[in-house]
């Protein structure tokens, strides 16, 4: 900021860390920073290359392709000239797995790269995909199976924790179904059912094997699947997951179009390959029996960056990330406590009369307890809206979009007007729970607004229909006045949701 | 997060200051943090008591007035019970100073507090209504005039840096002159011309000892002021600050109302004393001769609290508001220095064709390449976004509104498309530089996006009307294909400003 600006500072670089993934679709290069141990995002790069879509019937890769693979690497290299070798780990996939020519290719990419580049196996991707999944994604009870259909091949792995037990790599991919079942682009049912065809014939190979293990929930990853998950929920088919009704009802209007042009419910570089990954989607819930399917964004890439930093986790990445959460915006952890206690013990009492018993209720108020106050580093005016903000916005590991919303909603409405209207946001059937928890966690921070290591008497909620009792011990209401004051203050907000607080 | 939250965390609390400002038309509390010698805000709360509407013809406090006050101290004093004595700093002021019975509203008042409370003379609340200024302004060369009007009185200062040269305290406020002039809300010319002639009567005392001394810039404080400033920007009088022909245009305008009610260019709790502190500031402005008066954010509560956290900075508050939020997010501050280096030469260059040769714009650019990339700590995706929202909330001491839209601008155009129509919330004056500023910082940004110590060849810049060419030794070009690619792309983004960037 002043004159010694001009001369480079004594630097003592932070780790940095990059994958390069030369996908059979895309390439992607991303640049993390390790920062206390977890990865930070510092560039990211993806170019649709088409590998795939330059192999021929002998499985030769054009020189076309070729050029265009290795330009996009030339542009790749400059990012990370700097990097030492042991930061980077760059890796081609089933594209360059099938091509005959692929030796060629890698001398040629070294050549630019100047960094070792490794062709993977199938399964060896399914690995790094499982991981990267798990990262990113909650624990959860039981096996997962995880899905991510590439441009080349599609991996299925079964594993529990973060322990594979079945891994498998099917060569069947967007980008070459598409040139196989829709090369120019039109879309007819005959088409369509081939493509569904071939891809369980693919399938009919594991089938029995993953069926017979069984798992108990299922999570998709890969650019098309987040494409359809997207268009399920946009369309209202769905709120969250790709159901086996959703993905039914997204397929029967693709089909009712005559072109991928006209494919508006994704983006325009997702259309062409959208029938294709539709197909082999479609393939994979029948032939696997799938009912709902999650969606992570980490895959591949994150995979490799994990085991590169070395931060394999078996704690439940979502206490992870709020606890980063907690520490970057330097939260008040007793505060915290107080209103998480206060907060809890209201939801103990209202329970069963709100109908807030599915543990998530519980969690989900426990976290917003820790997160609410965040946005106070960025300005005490209109903080709550500066919570919000910042959990709408960041990077939260392990939480899903629908997660973030709510968490967000709750900090946004934890003090000042409740913005009633802000819930509509929600799918239809998290309005109710989600403006109840909010009620619970307003009443919390109010009642230790004074941040005291002096426990609050014990609380005595109830509610019967519209009207929520307060009851408080004999006199303590009367000397507290600026608690007082508070609460006939709620009193006026709560009215907005039709409900009169009565404190006694 | 878990169980162990049950028991309470050995807490090392962080100092706790807090305020408390009787004044004569409101009772203030704020309760501040002490983090690496900031203060940060824990909680603010105003009331409007009115002191001063219960001093009758004699003087008396009356006993309605009284329990006003106590009873808003009694909320006050809940939240700072767990304060030690030595913490807090409770000041009366003009309606105190004024009223006979004011010990025994002192001694009903310290029994609820149960804290020292201090009655203050006038020109020590001047003294420390100039800390307050001081510590949240830019340094400026020369003399200083500070103006602040409140309920009862109203404070001039002249002072240099940190020292006062002259203090005085008027005995005209807001709410008494309100009273004696206004005192059923009705408007007129004749009552209106009344008021200000009181205030030049009261004005005449230290009119020439002030005009003798001079000063080179004027600032002014108190709700009053920046309710005024606020309506002139509004009303599209003025750009940023309070000019002589703007206050002259907003009397005229409140002349040709009848009543206090019709005052809709201030918030409603402002109408009723807005004829009074339009009158004392006209004649502030008449009697001192004053052309310009730009706005504190500072006043009275903040100087208490900067003197008890005895953290009185010589140094510029805005250097040090910028460092904050470097080491708050994190920034990458060799990147920074390598940005702001590269942004300077690049307007060193442009400085004259382009008319930025007035030093703000250097300093604004400087500050843009610090701050630019604050957004990465929320997230990578669209983090240029996340920069302008932090910018455009946080509270960065010495920086007024515009200095923050301007550098929220610069923030949110560093990258990607250029939102051209984002800048035409600036003043028409301002939108032109703060655009070109902007096109500087983004090639910049984009020459130094490998993060790399290796230096840049000598950047040539050239503008002719509205071609823009840059230069770079032969060859190297070649070598840098990255580079070469995101200037294209470039040249696409800066179409928007009709600009042609040729690249050689």
């Amino acid at each position: 900021m002043n004159d010694t600006s001009l001369t480079p500072a004594p630097v003592t670089p932070p780790a940095l860390l990059a994958a390069i993934d030369l996908g059979s679709n895309s390439f992607h290069m991303v640049v993390a920073q390790l920062v206390d141990g977890e990865t930070k995002l510092q560039d990211v790069m993806s170019e649709k290359v088409q590998l795939a879509a330059g192999l021929d019937a002998d499985k030769v890769l054009s020189e076309e392709a070729q050029q265009r693979g290795l330009e996009c690497l030339a542009r790749f290299a400059q990012r990370v000239a700097d990097l030492p070798r042991r930061s980077i780990r760059i890796v081609g996939t089933n594209a360059l797995r099938e091509a005959v020519n692929s030796r060629e290719f890698l001398e040629r990419a070294e050549g630019i790269l100047r960094k070792p580049l490794e062709i993977i196996p199938g399964r060896e991707e399914a690995r790094l995909i499982y991981l990267g999944v798990c990262q990113t994604r909650p624990p959860e009870d039981g096996l997962r199976l995880v899905i991510d259909i590439g441009g080349g091949s599609t991996e299925l792995v079964l594993g529990e924790k973060f322990q594979p037990r079945a891994l498998e790599s099917l060569e069947m991919g967007c980008v070459s179904f598409t040139q196989r079942y829709f090369p120019d682009g039109r879309i007819s049912k005959a088409s369509f059912q081939k493509a569904t065809y071939a891809a369980l014939r693919e399938l009919m190979s594991i089938q029995k094997g993953y069926r017979r293990i069984g798992w108990s929930n299922c999570v998709g990853s890969s650019g098309t699947i987040k494409a359809i998950r997207n268009a399920c929920i946009s369309l209202g088919l769905t709120e969250e997951h790709i159901t086996a009704r959703a993905l039914d009802q997204l397929r029967q209007r693709i089909l009712s179009y005559d072109h991928v042009d006209d494919i508006t419910e994704v983006k325009a570089e997702r259309r062409a390959v959208l029938p294709a990954g539709l197909a082999i989607l479609s393939a994979a819930f029948d032939s696997l029996g799938i009912r709902v399917m999650a969606c992570s964004e980490g895959a591949l890439r994150e995979g490799l960056l994990f085991e590169m930093a070395g931060r394999l986790q078996l704690e439940d990445i979502r206490e992870r990330s709020i606890n980063m959460l907690k520490r970057r915006y330097h939260v008040d952890r007793p505060q915290a406590e107080r209103v998480e206690r206060c907060a809890l013990q209201a939801l103990a009492q209202l329970r069963d009369s709100w109908g807030l018993d599915d543990p998530q209720h519980a969690q989900m108020l426990r976290w917003a307890a820790h997160t609410h106050e965040i946005g106070r580093a960025i300005s005490h005016a209109q903080y709550h809206k500066h919570s919000a903000y910042l959990l709408q916005n960041s990077d939260i590991a392990g939480f899903t979009n629908l997660d973030r919303q709510q968490l967000a909603l709750l900090a946004r409405s934890h003090r000042r007007k409740f913005p009633k209207d802000d819930f509509k946001q929600l799918p239809d059937s998290r309005q109710q729970a989600c403006r109840r928890l909010a009620v619970l966690l307003r009443l919390a921070c109010l009642l230790n607004r004074n941040r005291s290591r002096i426990r609050l008497p014990h609380l005595q909620l109830q509610v019967d229909g519209k009207q929520l009792q307060l009851n408080f011990p004999d006199g303590w209401l009367e000397q507290h006045p600026l608690t007082q004051a508070d609460l006939e203050q709620e009193a006026e907000y709560l009215k907005a949701l039709g409900l009169t607080l009565q404190v006694n």
